[in-house]
């Protein structure tokens, strides 16, 4: 039953009479199908407009009307694993109004957030999170917590991708032995894997709703034998697909949950009478195993090699997106074929990314050097390890991860690398702010967490050419761990090198001489200097200008240098405190160079955490942008400033 | 055949002709059995005149002697998971003459260490890390990695404990797909668990080496039903013991590996042969799964409920542990104690702990309130979150970590607890510098990590007295995360409060009024520093002094008015740079203090990560004793100083 992109234009007389969860409770189960069918194409709508992740989302339509028709949430507790898939689910929960402001400044988050809605009972970004929380959530229960909304059901709603992370694990294990009443639902969207539909998967539903509950999981099994063998097949690979989940429920089962399926994740008549029954005998904990189809239901999508992951704004009919054209590669293009051409000339030259071939770039890389390229999957903290053991190996990895799920690896950094001095290279990407997915991808603690780790050489590109050398210069150093930082999206526009430069390391660049005041930027706040720097040129100030290039080691010489001879310094990174302009000011400090006075400030990233918004925006409220330095220059000097912008 | 305390007595002669593992490939196998005995004696002597790590070693001497005696370290890496078992790989891999200045100053690590000797491929002190990184050589050296020790066969040891932890979960599943030869030893140490010996280990050993490889298993399968009832019991528990992990082989046979086991670690009749099995015809990736009882082999060891765990040095005959004695309570044990009484008067007082309730102090919590107290395993991530959800569902949990242990749930705590503003209370321990177990353990970033994440509440007791009132402040603390941390080892000996006060948040408190310089202290150096300014005092210098109490939020009042009224001020902690001293330095930045001129300096943990020593040695290394804070004073305020100790 795939939706034709004309139905896109389908009235919504159901789901226009759904203002809660609640208003679910009066329909039928063939009104919620209908419901359902709406809400998807409701879905399709929204995200056309403000672009987004859309094949997730279309995947868990049915589940959706599911869980909140059987399900009293805000009561229960439904929390989305990663949470890209919640587009429907804000849909029902009262927020249909406002998904026009999907990832927009001010509007509603792309993901669940809890001071965006009593629906959302714990916010999410990063994956494999949801049965750590569901299973607090849980004990809180049991143990008489008091809760705003109350205390229900604890329901975690977890992909296979992230259910095979190390921490999910964690957590399954722990929820296993506590034994509290607990559901975690397997979604299961492996694209490669048909579902289970049809004839096999009714049957076990209904066995499922008519059987007494410790029954089911032997009619179940059972049944797969009165089956034929196309269906048979199905329910083998559902199982297989599980890699590294042993086979099907086994493993589950051994960590004490009870397994139930795997059922078709877009058939309400599988759903609704087996969450019925989780839900009115579930006892400890459960899972439940569900098969669906990302991107389901929307051609574009299901066509699409990704299944409509994420999406710009796109032709609702066509699918096809409405890209801006844009003026220069993405920094993420720019390391990943720099990358190549070390790889090129150098055997040693391998990578390693957490499940992100495609964001990283490294994609390439896997394409061109097979063998030398490892996607360890949601892993970051084996990710590191493992390219440590590289590194004592012999070999030159480049450990690709973001910032902010750097984070996730980051005793590993300590622990393995650090302290052994080991050549790791790690290329962070998405440093800075990111734009619409907001606070939880914000790249801006890693020069802070890295910095004052000995040993470790911290870089920061000012722009793509900047990013070229640092990709060769961190191939080139062998000495120890060396990172170099890089933010999402385009390059600046400058002239290429034909080839990566290797820097002398701790050493920056002046990029102009001025006088008065010296600004020091880490990174690409550069470009945002130059601006400000013209409009001071217009107030006849004409300030120094260098770019650090190193937050680790320091260049300590020209950084004395500056300050002697300027009566103000300021320094500014697209990080929080404790990062680059703190080690600067330790510098300072240990100098001598505050005893006689120094103008010296500091332009961080504020104490707070910044919603999504265009990063041209987000740097507004950060007040980085070239007004704002403009400002602080003038401040510092005591120019006394007339127009009100500044 | 347990030594008995008189066997300690006993004279080496094989031991005494080993300088490298080489030296094993001339023995007998009866001779290494003979040479395993000499090497438990060797062992309990080496720690009972230094303390250490006992049990875990004495529980693998046999694996180690067939480890060294079937491979080629260092071309073959055996590397140890967590390593505190490695003393008997230290005797035979030519540091048995430094053996006594194990975990001291300048001597042998109580860890495997890159930097102390070739055959430690790779360090390691906290658990889980050694699959990744042996699949890290493993990998290299089929890449063509050129290492210094050339490359052969990669060997991960790694405990029942360890193994079942998220990261180790992470590894074994990229193992599984990479397809790699690459040996796991499973040294499964479970203590409550008889190790399956005799007849039906030796049988199955028997078979390993004389059937051929694809048919072990089978036979080994098959081996089972043809013991007597007592033995399939042996091996049965032996299964359900490792929790988590599916029946035995299953779940790592899913993962890719080829399982065998298990087997009697203790008895080189079945690890030799199987060792030579696997070295002979290993393909793909190998668990085995030996069974090992912790402190065998020494009864005091084998008699005490930890099996010897760890101890101070001991009488060797009859085990008992020299104690220095004490002259206040440890912090840990005044966390422990306060917090008992916050639960007693709020059922909303809940505890979590990674596995070390005994660490922590929090085992005497778990007894008085078994079902508020969480131990989630080696489990960080997971602990984080699951105390998140803890939070949010309208608890107080504490979630108790080592300082250095919660760097693996960094990501947790930025995620789901800062961004959430939900109200977890870290209680962090082993904060600052730790001693014995050297650079691994130091707790030194806990402050630049954690005090800007916006929302945090960030606070170091000075002492046992403060500590007490920390936990009432965190507990007492509902808008948003709160830590506290605190050193390993005793308290100053103060006064203790009958109740702990809740502080106002963000005021730090005045300790001494003095002039020309301000010291300001965040944590425990708050000792030394008064003992700075009695040397000071005949000086006539007298310092004021200041307790920051809070690194977040500061005390912004009290800091510029120390800034306002002196011409000095110091800042000191036991942390790295990026924490307290670069927060202090922001807001004097901000304020526009140094523009004007402030002879401003922070001590923190200089740029080294400092080897094992006595904590005072440490902060000797790390020029943050009272004698460094007298220097320090005298410098900035350039007086001249005639002896040469300052």
């Amino acid at each position: 039953m795939s939706m034709s992109p004309e139905d896109t234009h389908l009235e919504t007389p159901l789901l226009d009479r759904i203002s809660s969860p609640a208003d679910l409770k009066a329909l039928s189960d063939s009104d919620l199908e209908r419901l359902a069918h709406e809400l998807r194409a409701d879905t399709v709508a929204a995200v056309s407009k403000t672009g987004g992740h859309l094949g997730a989302g279309l995947g868990v339509v049915e589940l959706t009307v599911a869980l909140h028709a059987v399900f009293d949430a805000p009561r229960d507790k439904i929390i989305w694993d990663v949470s890209h898939q919640c587009y429907p689910h804000k849909i029902l929960t009262g927020r249909r109004d406002r998904m026009g402001t999907l990832r927009q400044k001010d509007g509603l988050s792309g993901f669940t957030k809890r001071s965006e809605s009593p629906y959302d009972p714990f916010g999410a970004a990063h994956s494999s999170t949801s049965i750590s929380a569901a299973l607090g959530f849980a004990v809180a229960r049991d143990l008489g917590g008091a809760c705003d909304t109350g205390h229900g059901d604890a329901i975690a709603v977890i992909g296979d991708g992230s259910i095979s992370a190390g921490m999910a694990y964690e957590a399954l294990n722990n929820a296993g032995h506590l034994k509290k009443r607990l559901i975690v639902i397997l979604n299961d969207n492996e694209m490669s894997i048909a579902p289970p539909t049809g004839a096999m998967s009714s049957y076990l539903s209904r066995l499922y709703a008519e059987a007494p509950f410790q029954d089911l999981k032997a009619a179940a099994k059972g049944a797969v034998s009165l089956l034929p063998e196309p269906f048979r097949e199905g329910a083998k690979r559902a199982k297989e697909m599980l890699k590294g989940m042993a086979v099907g429920g086994t493993l589950f089962e051994e960590l004490g949950f009870s397994y139930l399926g795997p059922i078709d994740g877009h058939d309400l008549d599988q759903l609704l009478p087996v969450l019925r029954t989780v839900k009115a005998r579930a006892t400890g904990p459960i899972l439940i195993h569900v098969i669906t189809k990302k991107g389901k239901g929307y051609a574009p999508a299901e066509h699409s090699a990704d299944r409509g992951h994420a999406r710009g704004k796109f032709d609702m009919v066509t699918g096809e997106v409405k890209k801006a054209p844009s003026n220069a590669p993405s920094y993420t293009k720019v390391f990943a074929e720099a990358l190549l051409e070390e790889a090129a000339v150098d055997p040693r030259v391998c990578a390693v990314t957490a499940a992100m071939p495609d964001g990283t770039g490294l994609d390439l890389f896997a394409e061109r050097y097979p063998s030398r390229c490892f996607d360890v999957g949601i892993a970051e903290q084996h990710g590191v390890t493992f390219s440590a053991g590289l590194a004592a190996g012999g070999m030159r990895p480049f450990c690709a991860m973001y910032s902010t799920f750097l984070q996730r690896g980051y005793d590993q950094v300590v622990h393995d690398v650090a302290i052994q001095r080991l050549p790791v290279r790690f290329a962070i990407d998405r440093a800075g702010l990111v734009g619409a997915d907001g606070a939880t991808h914000a790249g801006s603690f890693d020069v802070a967490y890295l910095a004052n780790l000995p040993g470790f050489v911290v870089m920061a590109a000012a722009d793509e050419a900047e990013l070229k050398h640092m990709v060769a210069t961190a191939a080139a150093h062998d000495a120890g761990p060396i990172a170099f930082r890089y933010p999402r999206g385009e390059g600046e526009g400058v002239e290429m090198p034909e080839r990566g430069e290797v820097l002398e390391i701790g050493k920056g660049r002046m990029i102009q001489q001025g006088s008065r005041v010296a600004i020091l930027s880490f990174g690409t706040r550069l470009g945002e200097v130059l601006r400000a720097c013209e409009a001071l040129n217009a107030r006849g100030i004409t300030p120094t200008v260098a770019d650090a290039r190193f937050a680790k080691p320091l260049d300590r010489e020209m950084i004395l240098s500056l300050a002697a001879d300027h009566e103000a310094l300021i320094t500014i990174e697209e990080g929080a405190v404790g990062g680059f302009g703190s080690h600067v000011a330790q510098l300072l400090a240990d100098e001598a160079v505050f005893d006689d006075g120094l103008k010296f400030r500091s332009m961080v990233l504020p104490d707070v955490f910044i919603d999504q918004a265009n990063p041209r925006d987000m740097y507004d409220v950060a007040a980085m942008n070239a007004e704002h330095i403009e400002a602080k220059v003038l401040s510092v000097l005591g120019v006394e400033v007339l127009d009100k912008r500044a």
